[in-house]
């Protein structure tokens, strides 16, 4: 038993049909009914007797063979019992709409698991419990088993709710928008069916040609991500994912812990899988609209037409907020306008027919501007003015569309909603926003999606790292019950993965200094160690900038001889030669891991401040080198890794790299449950990004 | 005659009134009898006849005596002579309707100039030209002379709108929301009466409760700023100013320069003006909704009732995202919500109450968490289902806000939008939203109109300045055509003007040093000027951290002892000693001018890296203490300037004081162009701000 086949069923069983007015298993029963369920239909009832039409039989057992899927309304305590009485009648789809299961605390949870176990041991799928239904509009199916207020309207899209009520109230403004759905589902508890299986199931589905998802939480965020990025390629994801105040951070001692938190973690996850994330459902129906009548456009250039010039400014504000573009209309364009147009019409972009625009210029100027090769999109403003009425100017308009199906156009229908009111009863085929801002929002996903489309495919690189010495450097804080590697651990373990850090070494002569300092390159800094700490200042405890192995031997013998002057030489057990990185950039990298989500790398503006600024962006782990690339380019602060104000510019390239390699880090060692690199500072002298400090935490249960 | 009687005429004539259907003339006549005009009306066309049962006067001169307004309908050309022939007849007001003036270019801006002229000399006083109207819905007046397609509906709204095409829109879909006006002028190109007219007339307007604003452009900005920060402490003005992408800043030299740009002066002045701006029409009418419907809250706490969980999760997301908190209900409105509701119910906020909730439990809910003293505002969502009608929910909330008008309450009803359309025929005294998002959106501008209300009324303060310092030295540099000071200048400058600024003097010989070095202050740096500088590094040219004049006199006889040896000393001509700034914490601030808005002042996040990361804030000059006081604190990097990560506190009240001093200096200078401060260092001894490094160009033609 598939999904599919839930969606599909021959006939359907109702496991506590009702005739009790406002109850579900009355209301459900009456949809299904009423919209015309093209298989058979069995209401169950210890009652008995009739129902709409049809023989009610009185339990489970005396269903006929064969029944497909049970819809089961029956109180909690009695699902279990309903489920294995089911399995005896060789039923293997079950949509469990009964609540009093996990949301309600440890017991329900407990008949949850027990509830799934018995599913799942009688070979069943399950949608629920506790949702509201399941419905398909396709005419050979016409399944309406749920209980919302309105019939579902027949349309393209796959809608997947979290939330039962909401996704009833859902169903209700949809007819109203003019959006039909071809399948829905209330997931409710998502106890066995989830979102993800109607994403693999709708994949291939031609019914369904974009997906609208209403979440809460993520059931499996990695394998949602494998789905989604694959699926948004072929057919655009929508998604509101709520509950994006709840306290997702908690008490973190890394910077980047404490700049993560689980909505975070969502939006990263979204991010990169191409899903376009919507804040709320306005934004949701009125991206959904888009969609489902329009073709994704070839590039981002807007062309505006409108009969009124103020909310052609405003569409021009729009347009350009979102970093599309306003089309340069061709001379050949502007000079056919201006043939028809009045004098007083700006026929420029914005082209401003003015107010007294007849339809016959709506429908020239469109015409017009859509057969112009420097325009993506067009979209067309219409106030009403001096007795023109609205339906017509949208019927020329989805006429136009008809003719001209290859590009996008959206209307402004700037009148009163009656006029939306009387779109929800006709068949419509161009969307309708009342509010300019609204239209170019629309174009503005047409637009994410086209680049989404265009994106590479990523990949997560081969890289070459140590990971045996990883390990030991873990294995050994663990043996000393750390949690915290010292910064020095840190850097090993960075650098076992590849990752370049500030390169330095312990010398205990003034020859192994020089060794080192060859080896690491000069400058360098050059820092004591000593049992006797207090008067380091006094004696130059710390030299920076020895540019030369010459000056590195004068500065040595110049602290042996203060040291001796002060009678401090016993004490010197060494000195520390460090890389000198010279560099005005500082950049932040590292790792934190969400509970529900998992390990995700950060990258952004560092220093000290890093908290204040939040020039951060957050990707999950593995990442792959497109999501590297573009984690790079979408901080504010990229400017600077580019070269601004006469700095050397970066090597770009190694900084993904060394996002790429802090991954393969995590996913190698999920035990790495907090990683920081700040500063990841930039060499001036050669654009390197080298990881100055660091710091690991570890979760030592996790270390294999 | 003023503004007030224009839209409160006795009689009005009508020039170039017609009978042509979908005329001006014709539609505009025909609004002005239907909507019953308590005044007399006359039509004037030289045709004759009667229109409308009125008869039409064919000239001007044949009008009788006493009409106080004419609007003006007849060609461009002619309106001139109308003009001359209405002043002859003793008429004073003027509503001009004709387009042809500014808005065609040269010509018609020199047509539109001399009618100005003839309406001031003749002592009128005129609404246009190319505009849409005026009305004033007053049931002592009802004056509807526009031509917009619907008649309108009365209410407490005064609108004033820029766009005549956009504002016929806007009436026809005002009424659409349940939102009625109390005037409405369309003031064309503005050329007499604008927008700080009509505000000026209806601060003290009883029957105007709040003020929208559609601008393009703002005629005086420093009278609007004067009048909209008085009025909008009485009653709330929101502003839709468009034209937000129009290239508005030209090629800058300065940071502050190439940050500022038109529309950053438009929102500067909006903010500090106490105008709540939207950025859509949306977003405009459903913040005049709550505004018509609601009280000013007494706090910023939300309690939230629903039928549905996704839906308040989602409120509590927009709710949080505005910085608004959620009401903590107390322990005893748990309890009595616990009485009543079921226990599958949350009586926590959001108080879940079920998708089964009946009309009673809406009601005993509301009042219950209304009576709460923890709950500021209530919002009340309702999903439709199990048979309640959508309107019987909403009669209720009525009902309960008609008996507990002290608190605002909204209402989310996400149902069809056939509610809202039946709503637009009844009296409604709740602001309905479909979604949760534009109900919070909703609240949170009655809590930013708190804000403004609760905000102290700002002061510039007296400030000892040497002005004529400044002047000199302003006037040397424009003697010698510079239009950039030079840093000596600029600083010298600041420092006329009481900022506080990196202190140094040049000496020639060392206790000429020392002198110095103790007026500054330890630590300096000292900066030899030679003319032979290219030996500078060898000899140690600027040697930083001199901690006491011992060491500066040990360092200065070290820096003659090198130059000695090499035979360098001959080129010696002095050291600059300066203090030294020791700090992290660099900030900006500036001034910049824009054409239309004048000076701004500039605050932010400085250094190098200044205009990347655009932590910036602007204000109109001249500032009040309460706006340097709001610049400082409405940046990002205030949290650095608190003393983030160990930093020393910076001394806030000076930083305030900074921006203060150069918003001074650019009032008495409106020669200073660009003012650069960068960085303001923070100085990390004492946590004074202090110009390091500062730039003024001037405009050598405004020095006075």
């Amino acid at each position: 038993m598939s999904f599919a086949s839930i969606m599909k069923p021959k006939s359907v069983a109702v496991i506590g049909a009702s005739t009790r007015a406002h109850t579900i298993g009355s209301d459900l029963m009456k949809r299904l009914v009423e919209y015309g369920f093209k298989g058979s239909i069995y209401p169950v009832n210890p009652k008995g007797g009739e129902m709409l039409g049809l023989k009610v039989i009185p339990t489970v057992d005396e269903l006929p063979d064969g029944v497909d899927l049970a819809v089961v309304i029956v109180n909690a305590q009695r699902v279990l019992d309903t489920v294995d009485a089911c399995a005896r009648r060789g039923i293997k789809g079950l949509v469990v709409i009964s609540a009093g299961f996990k949301e309600t605390g440890a017991e329900g949870r407990a008949l949850e698991e027990a509830l799934l176990e018995r599913v799942r041991s009688h070979g069943m799928r399950m949608v629920g419990p506790n949702c509201l239904g399941v419905v398909n509009t396709h005419p050979d199916v016409r399944l309406d088993a749920c209980f919302a207020e309105s019939l579902p309207e027949r349309g393209d899209i796959g809608f997947v709710s979290q939330s039962g009520a909401l996704g009833g109230g859902i169903l209700n403004i949809l007819k109203d928008l003019n959006l039909g759905f071809a399948q829905f589902v209330s997931i409710g508890n998502q106890a066995d069916i989830n979102a993800e299986t109607a994403l693999e199931n709708w994949e291939n589905d031609d019914d369904v040609k974009q997906i609208l998802l209403y979440m809460e939480s993520i059931a499996n965020p990695a394998n949602f991500r494998k789905l989604a990025e694959r699926i948004s390629k072929k057919k655009p994801i929508l998604a509101l994912k709520a509950g994006r105040s709840a306290a997702g951070a908690s008490a973190a001692s890394s910077h980047t812990g404490s700049l993560a938190g689980a909505d975070r973690a969502a939006d990263a996850l979204l991010k990169q899988s191409g899903v376009i994330r919507e804040l709320g459902l306005r934004e949701l129906f009125s991206t959904a609209k888009v969609f489902s009548n329009c073709p994704i456009p070839k590039g981002n250039r807007v062309a505006i037409v409108t009969n009124s010039g103020g909310p052609g400014i405003m569409a021009t504000d729009a347009v350009v907020s979102h970093g599309m573009e306003i089309a340069q209309l061709t001379d050949e364009t502007k000079a056919k306008l201006k043939s028809f147009l009045p004098a007083a019409a700006s026929v420029k972009n914005p082209v401003d027919m003015i107010a007294s625009a007849p339809i016959e210029h709506y429908r020239q100027t469109v015409e017009t501007v859509l057969a112009d090769p420097s325009v993506d999109m067009v979209m067309v403003i219409y106030l009403p003015f001096l007795g023109l009425a609205d339906t017509d100017v949208a019927d020329a308009l989805m006429e136009i569309k008809a003719a001209h199906p290859e590009k996008p156009i959206v209307g402004v229908f700037m009148t009163t909603s009656r006029f939306f009111v009387e779109l929800a009863d006709r068949h419509v085929s161009v969307p309708f926003y009342m509010y300019a801002e609204e239209a170019v929002d629309a174009l503005a996903r047409l637009d994410m999606q086209r680049r989404w489309i265009e994106r590479p495919v990523g990949q997560i690189p081969e890289l070459a790292v140590d990971a045996e010495r990883a390990r030991t450097i873990f294995k050994a804080a663990a043996a000393e019950d750390r949690k915290e590697l010292t910064t020095r651990e840190s850097l090993e373990v960075l650098d076992a993965y590849g990752v370049r850090i500030c390169r330095s070494g312990m010398a205990k002569t003034v020859d192994e200094a020089v060794e080192i300092a060859e080896r690491i390159g000069f400058p360098v800094v050059m820092k004591m160690t000593s049992k006797t700490t207090s008067h380091k200042t006094d004696v130059g405890g710390v030299r920076v900038g020895i540019r030369s192995a010459e000056a590195l031997r004068r500065e040595y013998a110049d602290l042996v001889e203060k040291l001796e002057a002060k009678g401090l030489l016993d004490g010197l057990e060494g000195v520390l030669i460090q890389e000198m990185v010279e560099g005005k950039r500082e950049m932040v990298c590292g790792i934190a891991s969400d509970p529900q989500y998992g390990p995700m790398v950060m990258f952004g503006l560092g220093g000290v401040f890093v908290e204040v600024l939040k020039d951060v962006v957050f990707r999950l782990a593995p990442l792959t080198d497109v999501d590297a690339a573009e984690m790079v380019r979408s901080v504010k602060a990229f400017k600077l890794l580019q070269g601004a104000r006469g700095t050397t510019p970066a090597q770009i390239d190694r900084v993904e790299e060394t996002l790429l390699r802090i991954s393969r880090l995590v996913s190698d060692f999920p035990a790495v449950k907090e990683l920081d690199i700040n500063p990841l500072m930039i060499s001036e002298k050669s654009g390197e990004p080298i990881a100055v400090d660091g710091r690991i935490e570890i979760d030592a249960a996790k270390l294999s």
